[in-house]
């Protein structure tokens, strides 16, 4: 049901996974698989009547920890493995109509220790090489379940984006004796900008290079390589940014923002330690209210990204949401609703 | 209005083009920008009552042959550059309700023609390293204009996918002597399983290692670096390859298929020559008549495409929609409308 095929021009794998294409498919809100089990209901995911975060294997995985042989026989030139590794699901509560940024930063803060419990766990699984947390949010990335949650992929593999990053900056490691996002993060901090959000362990900024218009990176202000390494006073600063971040995208336009969010770690290797730099990336995919930034020709087929704005003037709308919810508390949803596709 | 930036992290260029927020959005079919100019109506594009195959430059380019100086001041570790380059807009007819499903073979046989001439001019232009001609057709990719018609991209650098391509393909020519596509296609040729349409000079197939449930790639069966480099007769075989799997995709489910089509060719660097292999690659994004396959977290963040399903099965599918077709003459549009995204 589900193999890795290589992509011998690009050098990539590619996951095959039939069995998805049946995979639970925006189901009305009184049959959400993610809210806890009602008293006489169906049964959910979740056999409890109340929960605050739960975790489980994701029902139509990309990767198992025990999986099938592929259909197809691979080639010396394009070879086939089985898709060994872990996809989890992350529920961040039991509120159906809840999210990031109308949860009590208390309950941010507990996620973050699971987030870190989980990442330390699945990187200690045999053939494991890298875990990656992340979330989509909204129909217009394609979200099939609105229970506010996110996932946890551990794969095979250092998959290309992190891997690309990783290299640059072993390369600048060992061109300048320093951490490449720390250069990076010293330049945006100096520059101001393009910073939305600062505590003192961690800083929000859109990009100086930003593919996206709202595009956002939580970036530790420290070096450290992943969430588990936080320590816990580091823990509550990283709630409070993803809080800050998280409310200044639903208050940017009155409605929840879609978005994916990944963070970027150290893979299982304690070779990479010095060279994984902990940080949050979210791409929202709006460029206005009621426009969205398409990915085609260009970016899909040359991988050259055109964001049609500067860095510079939508760090600054943000940064006054940020100003404009400073002082509030995180209260309950006032908006909701999602943004068409 | 527009400029390049550096992202040293994954060593890529962004173009910053804050003017292409205000382009032409989804007009109503009566003020086409792309139409002929009707006697008495509206000026469009162009100044005429008819006309057959329409090149001019992009009104919102993201490359221009005379860029202003940006509007930021890059650093040593994240240079800024003028986005030199050019962008250019390819009618390919003047029927607004046409496409290549439903375009005359004789017509894409000139369009071929076309496209050969512009990229031989825009590889000549100063400071150009790679044309890219492609094609975004739909609401799903964000098409903000219907007319049918595709674009080109002059670019003052090699983009990094295909420069993946051509390093991985100059690596494999080092170790085998072989153009690495020639390899992969006759392993596709000899499979047989995934293809979906030949004839003596192109063959169309769903790779092996395909990111999209329909994704196809129409590749030359001789080693040839470009659409310039084709002789008459190749010329022909590629407009009938084009033709039926244009026709094959709209015949599949029933409505025009929205896709990004993309031509890979050589650089204008001739030392790139014989690793360059002239392919044309299609990305649909629907993986089922009204579900699309969205990039989220896996895509985005990892960089690791999830299909949900075999490519041996939706070759299968394509392959019987071209087999219906075959004989039939590529009359009238009977069907049409987009899917929604």
């Amino acid at each position: 049901m589900s193999e890795l095929r290589w992509n011998p021009i690009l050098r990539q794998w590619v996951v095959t996974a039939s069995h998805r294409q049946s995979r639970t498919y925006k189901p009305p809100e009184e049959h959400c698989p993610l809210c806890p089990t009602k008293e006489g209901g169906f049964p959910t995911e979740i056999p409890a009547p109340h929960y605050e975060i739960a975790v489980f294997d994701n029902k139509f995985p990309s990767f198992r920890n025990a999986p099938e042989e592929p259909v197809v026989a691979g080639t010396p030139l394009m070879p086939v493995r089985p898709s060994l590794g872990r996809c989890e699901v992350v529920l961040y509560t039991d509120d159906h109509m809840s999210s990031l940024s109308r949860m009590p930063v208390e309950r941010i803060r507990d996620l973050v220790d699971v987030w870190a419990d989980r990442y330390g766990d699945l990187c200690a699984e045999q053939g494991i090489e890298y875990v990656m947390i992340f979330e989509n949010r909204g129909d217009a990335v394609g979200v099939t379940l609105h229970h506010p949650h996110g996932q946890i992929y551990a794969f095979p593999f250092i998959p290309p984006i992190p891997m690309a990053e990783l290299k640059r900056s072993s390369e600048h490691l060992t061109s300048t004796g320093r951490c490449l996002l720390c250069d990076v993060l010293a330049e945006e901090m100096a520059d101001g900008r393009r910073v939305v959000y600062a505590n003192q362990h961690f800083a929000a900024v859109v990009p100086f290079h930003a593919r996206w218009p709202y595009e956002v990176h939580i970036i530790a202000r420290e070096h450290v390589p992943s969430i588990a390494a936080l320590p816990a006073e580091q823990r509550w600063e990283l709630a409070l940014a993803l809080s800050a971040v998280a409310r200044a995208y639903d208050s940017l336009f009155g409605f929840d923002l879609p978005y994916v969010m990944v963070m970027h770690q150290a893979p299982t290797d304690p070779a990479y330690l010095p060279v994984s730099h902990f940080h949050i990336e979210f791409y929202p995919p709006n460029r206005t209210a009621d426009k969205l930034k398409y990915l085609a020709g260009c970016e899909l087929g040359a991988g050259v990204f055109i964001n049609d704005s500067h860095p510079e003037e939508k760090a600054a709308e943000l940064r006054a949401c940020v100003s404009k919810l400073e002082g509030q508390s995180c209260g309950p949803a006032d908006g909701g609703g999602e943004v068409g596709s």
